[in-house]
This record gives C-alpha cells, sequence and structure tokens, in this order.
C-alpha cells in the first residue's frame, strides 16, 4: 500500500489500531521504492498488477506505477494470508480456492475498523471453506502466523459479517463449498484499500487484490516459534 | 511517551521497526489525554512520575506535566515488562528487584535500534538475574507476553552488549546477582526516550524509568493464549 506522506503517519496508525487487516511488515522511507522485505526490488515494477486510486476514487489497474509515481510516496509491506496456506496444505488442509484455481474470495463487511485520524473504513476479510472436523488445526496453524492476518477473526454465520451472498465476493472469485465444510473468514490486506476509497485520500496504491507482491522472504520467517 | 505531532510519525514507525523495546498498546489522537488503555485517566497526571526533554536534553522530572501540555502533544502507550513479572513468580521465578525491594536495573547497550527518518538511539535493556535451571521457563513464559517486550533479547554475556558494569545500571538500582544465576536482558520501555535524546526531538515527556502508568488492564489481556 503507498500513500503520500501527509497520510502516512495516520495508515500507520490506522494499522496499529486494526493489527489483524494490517499486519505491517516493513514501512520505506519516503521516495524510496526498495528496501526491507523488497530486497533490491522495486516497488513500482515488481507486482503482477496495481490498483490505483484518485481523491477516493477507484481510477483502474496497471501493470507498473512508474509513471503515477512521487517522491513523497510511502511504501506500506503488509502480510498476506496467502503465506499460511502451504502450512494448511502441509497439515492436509485443503485450500479450495487453490484446489478450484481461482483467485480466494474476498468480501467487505459490515464490521468498522477502528479508525485513525482521517482514514476509516470496512473490515475486509478473505474466506477459505474448511472441513468442520479441521476446523480447530486451521486455527491452530495459522495462529501461528500473525504477521499474516493469523488466526481467524470469524468462524461460519457469513450473516453476522453482513455477507449475504457467499457466492458474490467484493473482491477475487467465488468457490465452490463443500457439504459438511464451513466458511472460516480470515482479515484481509485489502482493508486499508477499502479505508483509502472510503476516506478520500487525493492519490494512492495497492495491489489489486490477490496480485501480491511476491518476496524472497521464506514462509517460515513469520511463523511463530 | 509523549510527542509533538510533527514527531508522531516517526516515532511510530520506531516502533514498527524495533517492536521488541517498543511494543505500542494504544495510540492517543494529538491533544487527547485519556482514551484506549488510560481510560477515563489523563495521561498529565496519573504517572507517578514524568521525565522531560528539551532540544535532546533531560530537562528534570516532574510529578504531572500539565504545566508543560501542548495541543499538538500525540501520546504512546508502551508496554512495560513488569506486567510479566507476576506470571515468573507465580512460575516460582524470583524477581530479584522485588525481593530486593528495588526498581529494576536497566542499562543502555551498544546495540543501535533500526533509525526512523530523524529518531534513532541505542536499544536499552532490563536486566533480571534468573536462576540457570530456570532460563528456559523464564524464557518460555515471557514469550507469551510479546505486548510487554516478549523473551528476552540476550543471556548471560553483558560484555556483548556493551555492559562493562552489571552493578552501575543507566537507569533504575543494581541487583545482588546470586551465584548460579545468569543475567537475563529484556528489550526495554525507556528504549525511545534514548531515541529522543539522541535526536534533539525539541520537547518530549516519558515516565521517569520504574515509574509506569498503572492501568486497570488485567495482566492477561497481554498473554498470548
Amino acid at each position: 500500500m503507498v500513500v503520500p506522506r501527509d497520510w502516512a503517519f495516520e495508515l500507520l496508525l490506522f494499522a496499529q489500531r486494526n493489527p489483524k487487516p494490517c499486519p505491517v511488515l516493513a514501512v520505506l522511507d519516503a521516495g524510496e521504492v526498495s528496501g526491507p522485505v523488497l530486497g533490491d526490488g522495486d516497488v513500482r515494477t515488481d507486482l503482477p498488477l496495481y490498483s490505483l486510486y484518485r481523491e477516493g476514487e477507484a481510477a483502474g489497474t496497471r501493470t507498473d506505477v512508474l509513471d503515477v509515481w512521487q517522491d513523497d510516496f510511502v511504501t506500506f509491506a503488509l502480510g498476506c494470508s496467502f503465506t499460511f496456506e502451504a502450512a494448511l496444505q502441509e497439515a492436509g488442509i485443503p485450500v479450495a480456492h487453490i484446489d478450484q484455481g481461482v483467485n480466494v474470495p474476498m468480501y467487505r463487511t459490515s464490521l468498522p475498523c477502528e479508525p485513525a485520524g482521517r482514514l476509516s473504513g470496512p473490515l475486509v476479510v478473505s474466506m477459505r471453506p474448511i472441513p468442520a472436523d479441521r476446523v480447530a488445526d486451521a486455527v491452530r496453524i495459522t495462529s501461528r502466523y500473525p504477521a499474516v492476518h493469523g488466526a481467524p477473526v470469524h468462524v461460519g454465520a457469513p450473516g453476522e459479517l453482513g455477507i449475504r451472498d457467499l457466492s458474490a465476493p467484493d473482491y477475487g472469485d467465488a468457490v465452490q463449498i463443500p457439504a459438511g465444510h464451513l466458511p472460516v473468514f480470515w482479515a484481509c490486506g485489502v482493508t486499508p484499500q477499502a479505508a483509502v476509497l472510503e476516506s478520500g485520500v487525493p492519490v494512492a496504491i495497492g495491489h489489486a487484490p490477490g496480485h501480491m507482491l511476491v518476496t524472497d522472504v521464506p514462509n517460515w520467517r513469520y511463523q511463530v516459534p
């Protein structure tokens, strides 16, 4: 997530107040395009797809942001729940969107995040259907990865999150939910993009949902021993 | 820790980059004197003793800061390792400074923190002597309290931290180290005050070392299940 320096304190504070959706792995200095987590990469070119926002409106997607880069842009690297999916699979827990060859489904919930200054917005969640007898294991395994969203925020009962139709996600793709599987919801790093939209930030850049920055940092580095 | 709004982003970023010494429990909005963690208290009066800093110099201690308060002051509530001492004692691990009726000894180390903008400074640690056969237990118990500094950063070998004389702490009081006990070092919340001193922040307020804000939040709220 990239915002102008004038908004950087509020975004960092928003992350501090909402650590489940916004686990901060690194913050670059204003204007920097590489650094911790990114290594010698370039944040302007290394993501597969970017979402641009202007004045609180979506302004399209693009495969690099070289032409809109500003010297006062501050880059935040946030953890992604894709990181713990290998651990789920190793424990024999199916990850539906991988098995079905689609993007993970994500939903804007009716739960407001804790605001920070001018920034406010709803919690966004990702959903994975988990067999009822593996829900406890999925909770325990993902709780060991707090830097990539950690344990679920909600198990079953999507209506309580304001989600009326699981087959119509706000971002990503719908997945089939097999019988005997519960929809399990994890806090999602698209949350600050929803806040940027709702709060009228003059200009901001995020990853297009599901089109993540892939780094050289191995998964185990984000596992609590 | 209280700094002017102009320094708040850098302090929050310093905390993000140095989470062991600077675990942020809450950040109040500029000018606010109560809020999360503080409840209906008043940060200007509720600490037993304050340290004032001006232009990177210590400017004395005081029992309230009503007369120096500014509308642009941003308050950071940081976790304190005193919180996990009850858990150590419940497990039968002696806490020397409590048993000896003195303040915990704290040391400026030779290890630099990760800088953030204009803010830089050394890691400060607190020290508790732990019986050799309980060091592993002390590590495990305190690791469950990451929000109040968590597991130790260093066990034994004080010279490696640049500490030449354990009997001459930089803050707090010296403690007797019984035979068969190892000096065990935890990251300390005085660290951002050392940074404020070193970085020439125009005005800042901290707790006087060892004179903590005592809240109504129970210890278990900061324990990882």
